[in-house]
Parts: C-alpha cells; sequence; structure tokens
C-alpha cells in the first residue's frame, strides 16, 4: 500500500492504512493499561526555551507564530519534538498530584525539521512508555519495561524484533579504564560500526587521538554480543580493569537475566550500541526488526537519573516506538494490513425507497449486537448494490425480505447465501470487526 | 478537577481526565465504527495559502516556521484550525482510491489563535464526523448524520443534548421574499439574539437598512422553534411566500421529521439559527446541552454543496463535535467522571524482593484473563502497600500465600478478604477495567 506524501516528510494513509494504525494503537494502549500504565495527551507546543537545549534538535525546531495581528503575550512557543519534553514538563507541575511511580503511554506526533530521506519523516507518531520515581525509582523496572513494550508489540502481525542492551557505566568505565579522554568521540566513532564497518571506525578512532592498543580495545568491546551474560568474560579477556566498568557489568548482567526470564529470546546484550549512551545514564535499549534491519532502531530509550532536572530527582526509564517509521515500511511492502479496508460488515440492500426506514431498523438490529452495519446509499439495481459491497470490502449484503418472506443475508466471498434473523444473525469468526492481519500470500 | 492551564489557552487534564477523554474517544469512534465511518488521521499542517481563504479565521491561524536554519523547501506551513481543511484537501489528492460517498470520523486537536476565554481554547480536540459523495449525495444523510452523533453521545454519562436544525434555503428565501438586500448582514444581527434579546436585534437591524416592517419580519422569522414540522405554519402565517422559502422550508420538514424517527425528542426547527447559514448550503445543525446553554453550541454542523471546491463536486454533510470545550466543563465541574484514576484492578503485593518473580507470574496470570495488574514496585510492609494501592485508586490487593497456602485477595472498599486463584478470580462487575462513571453523590 503506497505512503501519501504530497507534502514530503508528512506521510498519510489510506483508509486501509488508517485502520491498520487505529488497530495497532488500540492493542498497544490496551496491553500498556494491563501493565497499569495509564494514558497521556500532553498539549503540542512547548515555550521554545524549553525545547531548545543546543545541539542537534536545535536545528530541526519547529516554531509556532501567529500568521498575521499581534504576538501572543505568552511564551514563544514551538512544536514538541519528542513526548519526554512535554512528559517531563508535566510531571514536573503536577507532581504534587501525581502518583509515583508515575507510569504513563502518550502516542502522539511530533516534529522535525529533518532532510526527508527513506524513514525519516517531519510529522510522525511515537508511541512512549515511562516510569519515572519520586527521589528514586528500583531497578527492577529496567527489565520490566522493555518485557512490556516486547509483549506489547508481539502481540502484533509485525516480524520479530531483537532488542539490544548497553550500559552507560560499562561504557564510561570501559573508556576510563584504557584512559580514553573524550568517551563522547570515541562513542560517535562506535555508532557507525554496523554502517560502515570496522576499518572507518578504527581510522576515526585514530584520527581522534586515540592510540592504536586504545582503538582495538574499543572495537573489541564494540565487537561484544552475546545473548546472555557471557558478555562479563569477553569484556574480561580483553584485560582491562575497574570500578566503574565493574558495576556497568554488573547492572546490566542483572537487567539481561531478567528480562530473559520476563521475555525469552528478545534481548541481548550488544557494547557496540553506542547511541542514547549521552543521555540515558543506565541501561540503554535499542530494537532492530529482523529483515528490517536497515531500517534501524524501531523502538530505543534507556534509565535516566533525572527526568525533570531540577532540585527533587524523578529518576526514570523510558521507551520510544517509532510508530509512523514502522508502519511506512509495513505498509508501504504490504506486510501489515487489515482483514477488509472498512469497518462495515454488512451492507443492508435497499428494495426501495419507501422501505429505507424498515433498512434502518435492520442495520440498527445488528449494531445494536455489535455487528458494524451501513444501509445502501440508493436503491438501485441489487447487482449495483452488490458491486458497491464488493468494491468497498464489506463481506455480507443483507436482502431484506417481502411480504413475509425471510431477510436472507449473502457472503460475498463463497456466493452463500441463507436465510436470517437479525436478531441472531451472526457472522464467521473474524468478520464481525477489522481486525489486524497476517499478509496475503 | 481541575483542568491544567500552565500555558493559557492550552488545555491539559490530570491522569483522571486522561483516562476519561480516552474512554469517550473509545466510545464515539466504537459507534461511528459500527454505522461505517472509518478513522482518518491527516498531517496537523497545511500549506498557508489553504489555511488562509480571507476572514476571521486568517487572523486566528498559526504558522509553523523553522526556529534556525535554512526555510524547508516546502510551501509555507500553518497548523490547521479545523478537520474540515485537511479532510477536504484528503479527498481532493486521493479522490480516485476513496469509495463514495466516503464516510469518516477525525478525532485531532486543532489550534486558534483565539484570545482565551472562558470555554475557548487555542488548541482543542474535535471529533468530527462527514459523509461526503462524488457528483451527488442523497439527502437521506441530513438526518442520519446527526442521529449518529446523537448516539454516540446518548451512550455516555453526558446531560442531555437538544439540537437546532435550521435550513439556508430557508433563511435567504425568507430574506428574498420580503426584499432584504444584505442577508448576511441580517443574519449577523440575528445571530445576537441568544445573547443580547430582541430589542437589540431589532436596533441592529434598522441601523443596517431594514425598514421596521422588515426588521419586525425577520424577528417573527428568527423566535420560530417548533419540535416537529408545525414551523411551516408558522411561517406562512407571518405572510411571506416565495419559491425559494417553499423549497427550504420543504427540505427542512423532511430532515427534521426523518430525524425525529430516528432519534425521537433529540432536534427541533430552530429558525433562529443563523451561525453557518453563510457556509453551508443547505440544513444546518447547532446542539446544545441541557443546563450548560451558556456554553453555546457544543455539536455544529451542515450540509454543504462541495468540500473541494474543483470542477467536480464532492457534496456532504458533517458534524463537528468540541470535544475539548466539552470536557473542560464537564471535568471542571466533576459531572464526567472514571469508576477509578488508574487503570490497575490488582495490585500484587510483594512479599519479599526475592518473590518478585512468582508476583510477576500472577500479575502476568491475571492480565492474561483482561484484568490489569501491577506488582508492588517495593517490598515494603504490607500496611504501606495498601496504602500504595488505595492512595491511586486500585480497587483490589493480592496476598500471595506462601507454604502451600492459598492466595487472597483483599477489596479495598468492602475491606473483604477472602482465597482466590489467579487462574479464576473475578473481579466485581465494573471493576475489571476503568469505566466512564456517573458524577458521585
Amino acid at each position: 500500500m503506497q505512503v501519501l506524501t504530497s507534502l514530503t516528510g508528512f506521510p498519510e494513509w489510506l483508509p486501509a492504512g488508517q485502520l491498520v494504525e487505529q488497530r495497532v494503537l488500540a492493542h498497544l494502549c490496551r496491553v500498556f493499561e494491563l501493565h497499569g500504565f495509564g494514558p497521556l495527551d500532553t498539549r503540542h507546543v512547548e515555550p521554545l526555551a524549553r525545547l531548545s537545549r543546543g545541539g542537534e534538535v536545535e536545528k530541526e525546531l519547529y516554531a509556532v507564530v501567529r500568521h498575521q495581528g499581534p504576538s501572543d503575550a505568552v511564551a514563544k512557543l514551538g512544536l514538541h519534538f519528542d513526548l519526554t519534553v512535554p512528559f517531563a514538563r508535566y510531571v514536573d507541575e503536577n507532581a504534587g498530584r501525581l502518583p509515583f511511580p508515575f507510569k504513563r503511554y502518550q502516542t502522539q506526533k511530533v516534529w522535525r525539521g529533518e532532510r526527508p530521506q527513506d524513514g525519516r519523516y517531519r510529522e510522525f507518531r511515537q508511541v512512549d512508555i515511562d516510569v519515572v520515581g519520586q527521589g528514586e525509582l528500583p531497578s527492577h523496572f529496567e527489565s520490566e519495561l522493555p518485557a512490556v513494550m516486547a509483549e506489547a508489540l508481539a502481540g502484533l502481525p509485525l516480524p520479530p524484533l531483537r532488542m539490544r542492551l548497553n550500559n552507560r557505566e560499562l561504557a564510561e568505565g570501559f573508556f576510563e579504564a584504557i584512559d580514553v579522554a573524550e568517551p563522547v568521540t570515541a562513542l560517535r566513532a562506535i555508532d557507525k560500526l554496523d554502517r560502515h564497518g570496522p576499518t572507518v571506525v578504527e581510522d576515526e578512532l585514530l584520527a581522534a587521538g586515540l592510540s592504536a592498543s586504545q582503538a582495538q580495545l574499543c572495537l573489541g568491546l564494540a565487537a561484544i554480543t552475546t545473548p546472555d551474560g557471557s558478555f562479563v568474560e569477553r569484556v574480561r579477556a580483553l584485560g582491562v580493569q575497574g570500578d566503574r566498568l565493574d558495576a556497568g557489568l554488573a547492572q546490566l548482567a542483572l537487567v539481561l537475566g531478567d528480562l530473559q526470564a520476563l521475555a525469552p529470546g528478545l534481548a541481548e546484550a550488544d557494547l557496540g550500541v553506542a547511541r542514547g549512551l549521552d543521555y540515558y545514564t543506565g541501561t540503554v535499549y535499542e530494537t532492530l526488526m529482523v529483515g528490517h534491519e536497515a531500517l534501524g532502531s524501531v523502538c530505543s530509550g534507556g534509565r535516566y537519573d533525572d527526568l525533570v532536572g531540577g532540585a527533587k530527582k524523578y529518576p526514570g526509564v523510558g521507551l520510544s516506538l517509532g510508530l509512523t517509521r514502522l508502519l511506512a515500511r509495513l505498509l508501504g511492502d504490504d506486510s501489515l494490513a487489515v482483514s477488509r479496508p472498512t469497518p462495515t460488515c454488512v451492507l443492508v440492500a435497499l428494495p426501495d425507497d419507501a422501505r429505507r426506514r424498515d433498512c434502518r431498523a435492520l442495520a440498527q438490529a445488528l449494531r445494536a449486537r455489535g455487528i458494524p452495519a451501513d444501509v445502501a446509499p440508493t436503491a438501485s439495481k441489487y447487482g449495483k448494490q452488490i458491486k458497491h459491497a464488493e468494491a468497498r470490502g464489506i463481506p455480507y449484503v443483507w436482502f431484506p425480505g417481502d411480504d413475509g418472506a425471510s431477510d436472507e443475508v449473502k457472503d460475498l466471498r463463497s456466493g452463500t447465501q441463507v436465510p436470517a434473523d437479525a436478531a441472531s444473525w451472526e457472522p464467521a469468526a473474524g468478520d464481525r470487526t477489522v481486525e489486524l492481519a497476517l499478509p496475503q500470500g
């Protein structure tokens, strides 16, 4: 299915894709609520002063200004570029009225003035879950939170996911132990490993002032990927030692072990994950979709020491799913679809205009039992009404009986037509409402 | 419950209010889908050229510009101020791939730079339904569409609604018949009738150049309100005649009669409804909430000849519910609430940290049966864990059994504690998930 981009960077979907997104969101939110996360919807604008903290993101901000007339007397505003900044502001403003640990999900659009390219959009939907404590947050949430997201995604007909974990203490502890002065520069080089390979990364590390042996150790660390706690031994085998490194190794082993119990086969330690290590303060997460690795991480996050940045600490852990990017890919190659492109299950045929009220009553009787129904818009010939249903993927046409004759219902796929009563008829399993479907063929 | 406005004109809700809005939206969308309306989510920005068509709205537009760096090479953009403009653009761009009559619902935020005041916001959510035809649209949709919205709203614990109908042909036909040169000016005066009374309106009509007898006839028309088709006789009694007036009277009588059958007691003809008569081309709708009349119309719309405005005609009929304004009022005076302020139904108590995995398994067994559950964040004393549940309105605490003893579950409201099995225990009716509740007391 085509992704509509009449304005570059601002994707939209055709009606079937709209239903896909609606069903995906409903499913995700249902699972989040089962785990005690409540909905949060914040305003879409924030004062620019809150949004701009320097760095790359500053260049991507969209400001919101009055087109004509006087400027608002309020602070200068911009569109939020993620859901963390408005969440932090909401927690900060309402902390006295929120229950901690506070668990919320949030599924709004965000805006970034990026150069549009494959899988990068200027307006896109994120699906975030976070749990944030006041003063402290037990570390068991670092495994529970990704398990919730994984459970939610596992309930969708998606390719399997592989979550990669790293830890900031581990990485920085390692760099400290081998005397790398500028860990941020080293991390930026290592971040290119997947796309450019070790030779390019080594050159960059050397250019950044690392010695040949330091560069080799960094590449050695970044190459370590294990599905279990054996990464600890592999780091030890590099011959690097340090207290901070030890603390990071222990914490990552704990989180990974716990996550293995919660979501077997999901996660692995990948000490080459560098993205987010400048922002998060503990565990970091990245998630690849098997077969779509080139798309990059579809779901990232981590543990942070302080959401708000004030005198009172609000430590948390969060994950953000890039839903628009994911859907654009899966709708684009038809690997995610709905069982039909319309909510309607039954089209009630209209014999003639005088019977519209009877036909409405029939449709209403079906709706009262949760069966989406519509009455044909005009009393055209039945053949044309059937074509009307077929053209929009409505599976059943209902023919009202006349002069005491029973109503009949026709399954347009099989062609079977049977007598039916609107008070008791049941559509075939899976036909009642539109659902997500596995791809055809 | 307080409406949060840390930024004037940009309201937000506390967690319980968030659940209210989520449940209201889920309910409305479910009813819309039962009637064959599919979801639509458009981008939030449109080219300014498409948004600005002169008039009042121009002054309220918010433009979206890059905060730094080069301007986008795309058209100058603005935030949409309603859901009709993006819907029209979407239909225009995708007409060849849409089924007509095309029925969609749309529930996004919109932005208007109005001076904030009671019930007026700068960012607010609208809930729109429209049905739009290609070339033609049968007039039965003019009664079916408001019946769908009324059915959706009737399923919510809201005060009763009173829908007022008027018709543009009727009004303009009347003005024509009595030789009023500037019907728009007259309508603008009549629009003030509810707020300022007939004396003010009469003065304004006279100031606009109407004769005393013309002004009296206008006030006579505007005073006509009938629950049935008797408005036709009352217009006739004014002694005004005309073909266009007759056509309008007949059309409004038809729509009102049909709507009475679909939604008894909902609608009335109110020939004083003036808003929207400059924009819509047939029936117009306004909806007051009984007891909250000062809030103005919470749901307005009408029939239009052409959604898109090109060579091909796309006639339609639509209604727009001002959800934020409605919720701000009903949350503000606590007349709309949820059964509890959290999704969580059961808090599984944690005897000690070593049993966290057992407790997770218990919670997961409950979730697998659709019961939202959470494990206590820390293994504090049971009294403290019970307080934790009470503080967030979780109705049940689950105590895992030890050494072969049965689990027990305590209902915090009654204090009753009974043995329970996570594979079969059922919460009391209405406790499983958060639902909208009638106000307490």
